[in-house]
């Protein structure tokens, strides 16, 4: 999977000084557009190319907390790529000792420059399918 | 369920003019306080009186975006209420045409002042056993 | 000045309990939403009208500290209106005991669909000119 | 001054595509914490070491807006050094084409463990002597 170092700010945290939880799908996009860097492209390009990939499901599960200032690694990779959709795996581990804080999952659809679902343009396909796979397994 | 209507704001949106998709999650943190108010008490208040709620387990699914300026309705119940944990279920609803836009949950177990999971003290036990109930069902 | 009540949230607070600072401006935001609304119109239908205003200039003072699910009041006018700009005023105000933890001002200017600043159309130019006045007075 | 470089984040963006306003105040926490960084503490320590630095004053001038996936700068120096408060200034700065997008302040006091304001500890002190100096110039 595809990793991606990011340190958690204070505005990030909650009165208990750890990251608060919807701050996790913050980084889950972090990770998908950096991996998608990291495989020669990028998100901006793939809309201008006239396909955009709403969420149509999100899911995140909690182990141990990420505290202020922890410097954390958001690893990506591809879990599931159907016709219509492309579903990412994340996992998000603590730098200083590899603990493994949690993981998660984003559904997209690929949407035309019509609206409408679809197919992902053949540019796409091809680079969603050299991505780095990930696993259900935490 | 016990619904709270919320504003969606510039600050809450993304270039397409949607709202974000971590923001769901936010709401969701709203719409269970709110819940818990209604009941009569308050998170702070439970927080207080030593137990707090840690999420460990996160899920949204997005049927339509939310615009800037929708008025929206957040349903809160709980869905299952087990001895060390609780899931309360969500629906996120455009107000102008009852229209379904999200529906997800969130599970929770319960800390006590010595940081150790356990079940809930007396009062918030009775009081999550009268809440509203959320339904699995979109 | 027109007030708006808000709840302090969870995910709006910072390690110390208190809410965040950037926060403040999202407040400001939804302040001056609101205060157009009472006026008749929205911020929405201002931007559809085919001018929007964004923000020049931000400030804010910061006196005592909200706190997680305090219930605060953000009052809003108009501090100084010129040709082809506008200065909002706000105070941030604890509900309970009228404490004022914050004030504040933001600038814009006019941009019309060109994307040049200009004057305002007519019609927001009369809506300003009606808007409650903002003092730079604490 | 001390640059950082930080990426827009869609998350981060308004339906106009551009940086939202508050963002610009979690990107100067970003610059100062990672300015303290460089001189070789952390605000993490200096917290543990018994001061924490609440902000009292905030304020920011947009020149340009900054986009989604634009790279960005963030320079942070010392504007004033008193003996109770400090003052950081910004600037944010496309990497691009160096174009200069904002600039800003914060201004904070010192607060010790009995939640006073008074002076640094002499680490501090000696700490914000040696940080590079911003000019109120843009």
């Amino acid at each position: 999977m595809h990793p991606f170092a990011i340190r958690v700010r204070y505005g990030d945290t909650d009165p208990m000084g750890f990251a608060y939880y919807a701050q996790y799908l913050r980084w889950f996009e972090i990770g998908r557009a950096e991996m998608l860097r990291a495989l020669g492209t990028s998100y901006r390009a793939v809309e201008e190319g006239g396909v955009s990939l709403p969420v149509v499901e999100a899911h995140c599960r909690y182990f141990k907390p990420a505290r202020y200032d922890d410097l954390i690694a958001i690893e990506t990779g591809v879990l599931v790529l159907k016709r219509a959709s492309v579903r990412f795996g994340y996992r998000v581990v603590r730098e200083a000792d590899r603990e493994l804080l949690a993981t998660g999952h984003t559904e997209h659809c690929f949407l035309g420059r019509d609206g409408k679902p679809g197919p992902p343009t053949p540019v796409l396909a091809e680079l969603l399918q050299r991505a780095p796979r990930a696993s259900e397994r935490p």
